[in-house]
């Protein structure tokens, strides 16, 4: 039996408690996300206290949120809160009050801090070198400028969607002086920091505004996949959907398809930071992530001591925990890696196939994962492999590569690879087809060379002789579950290939050789 | 942890061993099956001999599945053998030898037995009252009549589609006067045993033959789910594929979408029994079972005690072991399902809802299943749903039933009930979406009524109000999560029940109402 542990991000806007189940491994995954949008902002009054009202809601939320924990049995609960609290003078009452209450100890953090754990969901995430993060919450805005995955510089802005929407765009349908007046001064307050302006790098989005934005665009192009973490926007689309959105009545935000009807009357000014911020910097690229703030704080918490320097580890870290996740033998499955590898080596150093340390890359992970489908269900095992790896969120990969390696995994045959092809077309194109269906079939060569699942064939080899390909399998026994089943395979493999595979068993006493 | 328990089915065609996984819970599934087609029959010689070539591929092929067995960690290994070690005179002499080797022990069935194990494989897992049903293997053909959920008749014919082939369909394509001499010693098989006779209840087919058919017919009309069990085809597409598949060569044969290549050369004499039969039995329905023999089996093992009686039973258990598996968390689910009754039953008093006690069963199973998705991942968890729900099986239900249980689980807006309906067009059709959509709502509304998971709203009232119609939820504390998140989706249901929806609470103390 695992464990559960609650976040709860008190926002200016929005206040969220996500719940994570840590395996007996020690892999973590959201198990439950509930959200109610308190406008804690709205709460704060002149004089500088939270209201009344806006007090007792965030108490009541916390309480429901507690007793949520409580029935999900939760261990232990930890509380961030930012902006609104941080400018109220009664913030650390507040605070006080709900631990008093709840028992849930909440850490009231700097913008600075609020910063740093957007770096830390983006760097633990997302195949990026260089960026600049904006999280955009409803009382702050923060940003960093990453390099070669370090956090170069930070800082957190005073305004946030709730507070621009109340300070610049009193009208339903702002006019164009109202948004002339929110970008300039947007613009004045980027200024401030030196190394946002014409920067290049790629803005990486967090935060409600940032999901929406991305839904939005997936909607309007009819996106075929359900992920929006890593999803690319270009500064046009960003724009198109502004000037659509900003003319817009409340009412017809609200049947917005993809945006959520609790953001409606904040959309706007949202989307004119990002907006405002790529031309600032001077990109062309948004790039979602749907990790965020609480992301940083599990990140901070759960991998304390682990270096994650490369893109590479995020890879690694992720497709172990999918491996936990859905129960795949590792045993098995490292075996059938490392046979997979040594077929794509050796068919290299052949000339027989041409392809590179991308595609390795995807083979690898493909192998690893190509079970992952038996978790739902035994029958149908590969179209739930590919399910599961076309909708599973494995970090550091981008879209196109969950695909590829999705369609790998889950090689069946042409017919198949064809379909799924076609529902993904606007990630992956025919001519990936061709790279699919060879991986493909060196994962479902492996699987075989290990269908007892039992490593009995240790090693291979691979020998050219007038022009045919034979695999050197090295085992103890010769009559192996594997080599019954070899055949039918090896004539696949050999039609792929356009060369003619058979195999020899090699065991310490003596060499057998089929047909 | 649970454990794995092996049941491997020595027949006269295929040899095969299914892994069983048995959850802590007592639930059992399928987890890995392995097939090697032997033809035993076909090493059975003129004097009543396995032949020695025949004795070992079968002993090689037990220690290979032994040891696949090893690997899976399997702590309990079943063997049964039927006909053709039934009728070879060393029969025993070979289980004897295999248990030596392998300590798997292994029963001798008597063709009363397979018959018996195949009835038990049928009421266990589907939905039918009154039947014939017929297992066809390599060696012997086994038929039983069910009345009532009852065995009535057994018997067991001493032919299946490896003799059969071998005796009557000498040539590759067959002649017209082979065919009917095949038909005519079937008929006079079949009228061994009058109650087979014009008995014009349904066929239940089971074995290789019958899922091979089934795909067949998937594959040609592009039925939409992957999912074999309790598919029905009628006699004219079993004649059709019949006379299709008969004037095939061999290599045609085995490039037709849905037919097993190592079953292309004995798969005339397979349809050609059913065909013979439904014209025997004077029905127009064949249903296949994709549980047979070995199913039985476990069902005799791991059902000792239960007397599952009815179909309800069936589903019952079926609905339990799919919460089990996909970690359901019991006492929510149940409260869900009791709200959404209580909803469904106090509308149709009011006169607001006009459904009956099939789609309150269909409510049932869809409120107790609604969150199933949230095992694949949280985000998107009601299109995980519909995928568990549409794919994987739930017994005792037709397949019609299981996409509108799995619609109703997983209703989140009209959209997507609309994508859902035109993927499976070929089985719900547009006018069951307006029941989906109701029937939805209620799980949705029985939902947030517990979206604490702590059944802190004990009980709900319908009370009606100038046609308005007025929530009473009894409550200890008035302040609930429940609460703050109802008015949204009482909006939603008004629109859809044309009725205005509103809530009062009812505590121990006070009665607060909203709006």
């Amino acid at each position: 039996m695992g464990t559960f542990i609650g976040i709860i991000d008190l926002g200016s806007n929005t206040a969220r408690l996500v719940v994570y189940y840590k395996d007996e491994q020690g892999s973590f995954y959201e198990f439950d996300n509930i959200k109610r949008v308190l406008r804690l902002s709205n709460h704060l009054q002149p004089n500088g206290l939270i209201s009344e009202t806006g007090f007792q809601e965030t108490m009541d939320c916390m309480r429901q949120f507690k007793e949520l924990c409580d029935a999900r049995q939760v261990s232990e609960v930890i509380g961030v809160a930012t902006a609104a609290v941080r400018q109220a003078s009664n913030g650390q009452e507040l605070l006080a009050a709900i631990h008093r209450n709840t028992g849930i100890p909440f850490r009231l953090l700097t913008g600075e801090e609020e910063a740093y754990y957007g770096y830390l969901a983006v760097v633990n995430s997302m195949n990026v070198s260089d960026g600049i993060s904006v999280d955009l919450g409803g009382g702050s805005t923060e940003v960093t400028l990453i390099r070669d995955r370090k956090l170069q510089e930070s800082h957190s802005f005073p305004f946030g969607i709730v507070t621009l929407t109340k300070r610049f765009l009193q009208r339903e349908i702002p006019t164009d002086q109202e948004i002339v007046h929110l970008k300039q001064f947007l613009q004045q307050q980027f200024s401030s920091r030196p190394w946002l302006f014409n920067q290049k790098f790629p803005l990486i989005a967090m935060g409600g505004t940032a999901r929406n934005l991305g839904k939005i665009h997936q909607q309007q192009i009819h996106y075929p996949m359900a992920s929006l973490h890593h999803y690319l926007l270009d500064d046009q689309s960003v724009d198109r959907i502004f000037q659509w959105i900003r003319k817009l009545s409340l009412e017809q935000r609200k049947e917005v398809n993809g945006l959520s009807k609790d953001r409606a009357d904040v959309i706007i000014a949202g989307i004119a930071v990002f907006q405002t911020l790529m031309e600032w910097i001077g990109t062309k690229q948004l790039i979602v992530s749907n990790k965020g703030l609480r992301d940083g704080v599990l990140y901070e918490k759960v991998l304390p001591l682990q270096n994650i320097s490369c893109t590479d580890d995020i890879i690694r870290i992720s497709t172990e925990q999918f491996m936990n996740r859905y129960q795949v033998p590792k045993g098995h499955a490292q075996h059938v890696k490392n046979l997979a590898c040594t077929l794509f080596d050796e068919l290299k150093d052949l000339q027989i196939l041409n392809l590179g340390a991308n595609e390795r890359k995807l083979l690898e992970i493909a192998a690893l994962l190509h079970d992952v489908g038996r978790s739902i269900n035994v029958y149908e095992a590969s179209q739930h492999t590919f399910y599961l790896l076309s909708n599973v969120l494995l970090l550091g990969l981008t879209h196109k590569q969950r695909i590829l390696i999705a369609m790998t995994a889950s090689y069946k045959n042409n017919k198949q690879l064809q379909q799924q092809q076609s529902r993904y077309a606007g990630i992956v194109d025919k001519s990936d087809k061709e790279m699919v269906e060879k991986l493909g079939h060196l994962v479902l060569l492996a699987r075989i060379l290990d269908r007892s699942m039992s490593q009995q064939i240790r090693s291979i080899r691979l020998l050219e002789k007038k022009k045919n390909i034979v695999i050197e399998c090295t085992s103890i026994k010769e009559n192996l579950l594997e080599y019954a089943l070899l055949e039918d395979i090896l004539k696949r493999v050999s039609k792929v290939f356009t060369r003619s595979f058979s195999f020899v068993v090699k065991t310490p006493t003596a060499t057998f050789t089929n047909s």
